[in-house]
C-alpha cells in the first residue's frame, strides 16, 4: 500500500475533551475542569469493484483512524496484506459539516479484489446452520483459516511481571481520564513496540493490528499482546487473526478466551499485577525465573 | 405477557466455569482450579407477522437469558411494553445438539405488532443523512423519541457513597471471578432493587431493564443505575430509553456519556469510591451532605 493517504491535519477531534464537573470529596464540593476521553462514531466504508459499502459504524476515541480502520478490515477478513488497501483517507465530501468530516474513514481495496461483504452481516444475520454456542465459535474460526501460531520463544516470568507498568507509562491519554483501554505490542524481552487506546477496548487491539498491517509486520509472531482490560472471546480472535502467540491481561479472562488459547496453542495470561499472575493456557511459553 | 415460558429447567451453560490454572507468585508456580466468567453466544431471535427474524448474536454470560432478549428489544426500540411481547422461550428445534439448545432465545411479539427491523441494521448500515458524529449520535435519540426523564427527588451524596459497596455485595459471580460487569437499580434512599451481571457491561443493563420490562416497572423514574465499569454513549442511551433519570459508575465517562447526560437533563456520576466522586451532569439532584 504506497499512495496511502494518510494526512491528518486539519483534524479537529481530539483524543481527551475538556469539562467542567462537581468534584465531591467527604462532603466538600469543588467545581473545577476535568478531562475525559472523547468518544465519536466513526464510519468505515470499504469502495470495491466500483461499489461503495458501509463496513462499520463504530464508537471510538479519535486517532489512528486509518489504523483502526485497517485494522477492523482485517480482523473481519476481508483485506489480509497491506497490498490489499490501495488507499486510506476521511471523506472530505463539500456537503459535509465540518464535526463529520473526520468520522468517515474510506477504504479503497486494491483492483481485482471483492470481498464477501456478506460476512460483515454475520454479526446480525448468522445462519443458524453455524451453530450458536462456545465450540461452534471456536469452529468458525477454524473455517477462517486461523492456526495455531508460531510457538516462538519462550518469555521470563520476569517479563512477563514488567509489561502492565510499561504499558501504563505509554498510556498518555488513561493517565488524564482514566478511561481509555490500552494495547500494547511488546517482543519477547519485554520492550514495547507500539501501543493504542481507545474507549472501546476492540478498537485498541483494531488499531494496534492496523498499525502492524499497514507497516507490513504481520503476522506478528514472537510478539505479546498486553491489553489493560480483560480478555475474552473477540480479544483473542483479533490476536490470533494476526499471529500473536501471547496475551496477556491485566484483569481477567472469560471461559471462551480461555478455550480459544488452548484450541490454538496461544498463552494466555490475567490477573497480571506484577510479579502475580495467573496462566489460563500455554504455560510451556513461559520460562522460570532465573 | 401473561404466558411467557420462563423455566430455566434443564439449563446446561452456569455463569462460571472451571478451569486448572498456573498462579506464579513472585516465581512460584502452583496449579490449582479457577472459576471464570462463562461467555457464551447468543442469538436472539424476533417471531413477529409469521417471518422470523435474527435480532442478534452476542456474547454473554448464561443466565437472566430471557431478560436479555427482551432488553434488547427493548433498547433497540421494538418493543415498548411487557405486552408487545406474547412469549419468550429458548428455542428447542429437536435437530440442536445440546450445546445449542440455550444459546438460542424466540421472543414473540404480540399479533399485529410490525416493528421495523430495519433499525436492527442501522449499526452497520447507516445512511449518511444522520451523520456520522456526537451530535448526530444525540440527535438520533431526540428521533427516537428520547425524552428527559422526570427531575425525581434529590439523593443524599451518603447514598451516592453507599452504592458501589452495595453493588458489590450484590455481585455474587464478581467475587468468584472477577470478570463480570454488573449493573444496580437503586431507589433514591439507596436500597437494591434488583442486579445483573455479564462478560458484556452492556448485556448487564440490558438484562436489568429487561427485567423491568418484564415486571411492567417501566420507565424506572426516581430509579438509580449504578454500573461497575464505566460510563458510555450505549449505556446513557440505555438508561435514557428506560426512564433512568442518574447514572453512576464506578470508573470514568467518555465525552458522549456526558454529553448525553446533560442534553437530556440526567445526573452523571463517575468516578465513584465511596465518599469521593465526580459529578459529570445534573448536579440539582445530589443534596449536600447533611
Amino acid at each position: 500500500m504506497r499512495s496511502v493517504e494518510t494526512t491528518q491535519e486539519g483534524r479537529r477531534a481530539t483524543s481527551t475533551t475538556s469539562v467542567n464537573i462537581d468534584e465531591v470529596r467527604d462532603g466538600r464540593v469543588r467545581t473545577r475542569a476535568d478531562q475525559v476521553a472523547t468518544e465519536e462514531p466513526m464510519e468505515i466504508r470499504v469502495l470495491a469493484a466500483g461499489r461503495r459499502v458501509t463496513a462499520a459504524v463504530t464508537m471510538r476515541t479519535p486517532g489512528s483512524d486509518f489504523e483502526l480502520a485497517a485494522g477492523f478490515l482485517f480482523g473481519e477478513g476481508l483485506v489480509h496484506t497491506a497490498a490489499d488497501i490501495s488507499g486510506i483517507s476521511y471523506c472530505v465530501d463539500r456537503d459535509l459539516d465540518e464535526a463529520q468530516l473526520f468520522n468517515i474513514v474510506n477504504a479503497k481495496l486494491r483492483t481485482g479484489l471483492v470481498p464477501d461483504l456478506r460476512s460483515l452481516e454475520r454479526h446480525f444475520y448468522t445462519s443458524s446452520a453455524c451453530g450458536v454456542c462456545g465450540k461452534a465459535s471456536l469452529d468458525s474460526l477454524d473455517l477462517r483459516g486461523c492456526r495455531a501460531p508460531a510457538p516462538g520463544p519462550q518469555v521470563a516470568a520476569e517479563v512477563v511481571a514488567s509489561l502492565p507498568e510499561a504499558l501504563r507509562r505509554a498510556q498518555g491519554i488513561f493517565e488524564s481520564t482514566g478511561g481509555l483501554h490500552a494495547a500494547g505490542l511488546f517482543t519477547s524481552q519485554g520492550e514495547l513496540i507500539a501501543s493504542r487506546e481507545d474507549v472501546g477496548r476492540h478498537n485498541a487491539v483494531d488499531k494496534l493490528v492496523g498499525w502492524a498491517l499497514l507497516e507490513d509486520r504481520l503476522p506478528l509472531d514472537n510478539r505479546i499482546l498486553m491489553v489493560s482490560g480483560r480478555s475474552s472471546y473477540e480479544i483473542m480472535q483479533k490476536a490470533l487473526t494476526a499471529g500473536i502467540p501471547m496475551v496477556c491481561a491485566v484483569s481477567a479472562p472469560s471461559s471462551l478466551a480461555v478455550d480459544v488459547a488452548r484450541r490454538f496453542d496461544m498463552s494466555l495470561i490475567g490477573f497480571l499485577r506484577g510479579a502475580r499472575f495467573n496462566v489460563y493456557a500455554g504455560p510451556e511459553r513461559i520460562a522460570p525465573v532465573s
